[in-house]
């Protein structure tokens, strides 16, 4: 590897350091971008570092955000009675592309993690407690993961908000569509059976 | 995917242009490059700018380099008796990894190939020549690939090499035939290189 000259270590070193590109993949990359137009490869760093100065914190639900309000926020479309509760701006952006859902988001950045000494004060729940104090929200649906962390922190945001008047749903978990059921894991199964539901 | 706001849809774009990563992949990265420190993205723009900027070709040889002459050309303790001809700078970085030869090279950016219509006068022959009239070469290796086109192309150079006064040689076929000199295992390749024959 060090037989190339010292700019294309350089690429290959910082390219090698994205998740799930190894060594190999970094040198192709980096052969790739110098044989490359130059055009191209501006556009691509300009991008880059873009990214890192235009994107921010949508100010109302917490998601990626070109501007002060996303465009989701922004929206007079969207029903804002409706709250969904997610983890990540990625986590938004799946619920997006499924297409069900028509109300407004709240992104927590991160979940309750006691091992991580992540606690309620670190993730955005107090700010999901001003605005259902505050705005007219009707229900709440709490998107967050379905693991340990998830489920837990889904459970934490109901408790706080049982003294509140509003509605509060989760997500069904159960066999994904489209799935084989011999390949759906026992504990999902064991959910699906549990919360079985009328035809 | 559109309900990212648009400079991580252009981050997206740039990056899913790259060889080998889907829309997926390149969501993940970009996601990972927006979360990473500012200093670690900016540097990753500016390797990407800067490898376009500084590299160019090596005036002797042909290969990357940051400057007019490469690091193996500038080299004093290489044997510059020997020359090994290949197709691409990889198969060069490939050669060098094996270990087995401390000449100079020469890269002919390319093979003959009459199907995509390159010829003689498109690859670096007339130089090699030059080289071989100009300087002490006492050997030339030849390590295009094995396939047809490299194969023919180490054939046209033996025979034009045959009126000088200089040993032609054929890396070995240790080399897996069809295959990519710069996705050849090392020790391959060092095999191939100790056992190259006249032609």
């Amino acid at each position: 590897m060090t037989h190339y000259p010292a700019s294309i270590l350089n690429l290959i070193k910082h390219i090698s350091k994205l998740p799930g590109i190894g060594e190999k993949t970094a040198e192709r990359l980096a052969l790739h971008i110098l044989r490359s137009p130059r055009k191209d490869a501006h556009q691509l760093a300009q991008s880059i570092v873009e990214v890192k100065d235009k994107v921010r914190s949508c100010s109302k639900c917490y998601g990626l955000s070109d501007s002060d309000l996303c465009k989701i926020c922004s929206d007079p479309t969207r029903d804002r009675s409706l709250v969904c509760v997610v983890e990540q701006p990625a986590d938004m952006v799946a619920v997006e592309k499924s297409g069900a859902f028509r109300g407004l988001y709240h992104i927590l950045s991160g979940v309750l993690s006691p091992m991580d000494g992540i606690g309620p004060d670190d993730i955005r729940i107090r700010e999901l407690i001003t605005k259902v104090e505050d705005h007219q929200v009707k229900e709440v649906v709490l998107a967050t993961g379905t693991n340990v962390e998830g489920e837990s922190t889904a459970v934490f945001i109901a408790q706080r908000l049982q003294k509140y008047p509003v509605k509060v749903t989760r997500i069904a978990s159960g066999v994904p569509i489209g799935g084989d059921l011999k390949y759906v894991d026992q504990v999902t199964l064991k959910k699906a059976m549990e919360t079985r539901h009328d035809v």
